[in-house]
């Protein structure tokens, strides 16, 4: 476990089960932890968001936030509750983690389960890191260093190996079109982030989690999110220009697009 | 130009101008033109279809249907009328031609947008290729040959390089947020129609026609329809099974995804 402090401030989006609620107890158990852990979800307040919201209750630095990644008010609203949270600070660390699954094949995808999938997975980020840009970018420029890291100003886009166009064919072959077409969307809007925001000193790039237990990766997956996790705060700690626009798996391998 | 005939039957989505328009007028024109040409546009009887009207008037076997990508009943009538020509033999080539450019940059895109180019770019192709299968199906069934080809039945998405996600940091710079990002998809679209495909004997790939001078392309593009098509031809006649999921140029170059 790294322990320096990988950033004074991190935002997780769907932060309420699963890759996202652990990578908030893992944030908050850390032994350097952030001064301000945002996690956020789109049922703060509700059953959904229980047991984030009892995390929350033993860690004053985690703070709970609605959160709705397709719903323009809702991140607008979060940006403002981020905002007066920092006090005039930049936001270090945005991570976009909410994410739906399709399992549909060829013979019953649709139009809607498509376009769903497009907005939660592709959509969702985009507009969460444009919104969250400014204090993004204030945190870059108040950071006094040069070079791009997560502890500076970072967008980290969740994705999916099979996301990956090159390892499609003969190597994981699964149905799942929505699903796979959304993640290489979301991996060319990471790329195209990585473009636009180096020279602002943000860096970006796309994690792999590994297949890992949660209601998406359901039981039979081989992997508990504590270790994936586990792996993947690492390699946050290790992302430089050189991995900037990088797509790298829970041990930092890179992975073809 | 090649002497053979490319295929029998040959559908091409958004074929009224630009570089559908095209493809339907060199395969006419081609010296064994393909006996069924489905010539489909979304104004197939309106102002906008009027260039091909006036080219499906001097060559019989150009068929025009009417065929907007995003509407399933207009799909499955185009099925229809398909079918009716064909007289119980398959169609061999798909080319999914039709769709939309956008310029939308991080500050300027939104969710509407977003939306709008992946249902035409991403959404469109897919179901096109699922509701015309049975027809491709038979036509791979029926063709007596072993191996894949576009003359045995195939199924081409017209991608563009700026789709390339590894292409798309330090390279291409542009922003086009939402037209790259549905080009990704559409080339997971392709990969993953190619996996599940290729056992039934249907080839698919994406093609990048370069950048042409088009209503898309602007005048600003350096090569012409005609030299374009000519070259893409020329591809779609030397496919096969090791370019099955392949991601070309119009010159045959493979491009990185
Ligand atoms: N699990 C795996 O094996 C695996 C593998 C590769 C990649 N991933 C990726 O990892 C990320 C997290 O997956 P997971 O396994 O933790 O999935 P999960 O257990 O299904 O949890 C999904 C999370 O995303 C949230 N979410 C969905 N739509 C949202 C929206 N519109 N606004 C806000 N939050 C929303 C959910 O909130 P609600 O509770 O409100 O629904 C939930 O917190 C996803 O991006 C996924 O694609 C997972
Ligand atoms: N031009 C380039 O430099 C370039 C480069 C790379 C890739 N491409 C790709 O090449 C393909 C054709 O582009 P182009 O340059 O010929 O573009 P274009 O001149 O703008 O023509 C687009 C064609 O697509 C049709 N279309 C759009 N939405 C449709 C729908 N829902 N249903 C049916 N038809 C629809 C249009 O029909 P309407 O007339 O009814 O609008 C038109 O026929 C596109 O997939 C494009 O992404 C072009």
């Amino acid at each position: 476990m790294a322990m320096a402090t990988l950033a004074r401030s991190v935002l997780v989006t769907g932060s309420n089960r699963g890759i996202g609620l652990e990578l908030v107890r893992q944030l908050a158990a850390s032994p350097q932890p952030p001064q301000h852990i945002f996690a956020t979800c789109r049922d703060a307040t509700g059953p959904r968001g229980k047991t984030l919201q009892e995390l929350a209750a033993r860690h004053p630095n985690i703070k709970l936030i609605q959160l709705d990644t397709v719903d323009l008010p809702s991140i607008r609203g979060a940006v403002q509750a981020v905002e007066t949270h920092l006090e005039g600070q930049g936001l270090n660390l945005l991570i976009n983690n909410a994410g739906v699954g399709s399992q549909a094949t060829l013979q019953s995808v649709d139009a809607q389960e498509m376009l769903a999938t497009f907005a939660v997975n592709v959509v969702g980020p985009l507009q969460v890191a444009k919104e969250f840009l400014p204090l993004l970018e204030k945190a870059a420029k108040d950071a006094g260093t040069e070079g791009l890291s997560c502890s500076r100003a970072a967008i980290i886009n969740v994705s999916s190996k099979v996301g990956s166009i090159g390892l499609c064919l003969g190597v994981l072959e699964a149905p799942m079109y929505p699903y796979r077409a959304s993640k290489a969307a979301q991996n060319m809007v990471t790329r195209c982030l990585a473009a636009e925001l180096r020279d602002k000193g943000i860096l970006c790039a796309a994690i792999h989690p590994g297949w890992v237990k949660t209601d998406m990766g359901t039981e039979q997956a081989p992997m508990t999110v504590e270790r994936s996790m586990q792996g993947i705060l690492e390699v946050l700690g290790i992302l430089s220009q050189e991995t900037c626009g990088a797509f790298l798996d829970w041990e930092g391998n890179h992975l073809p697009w």
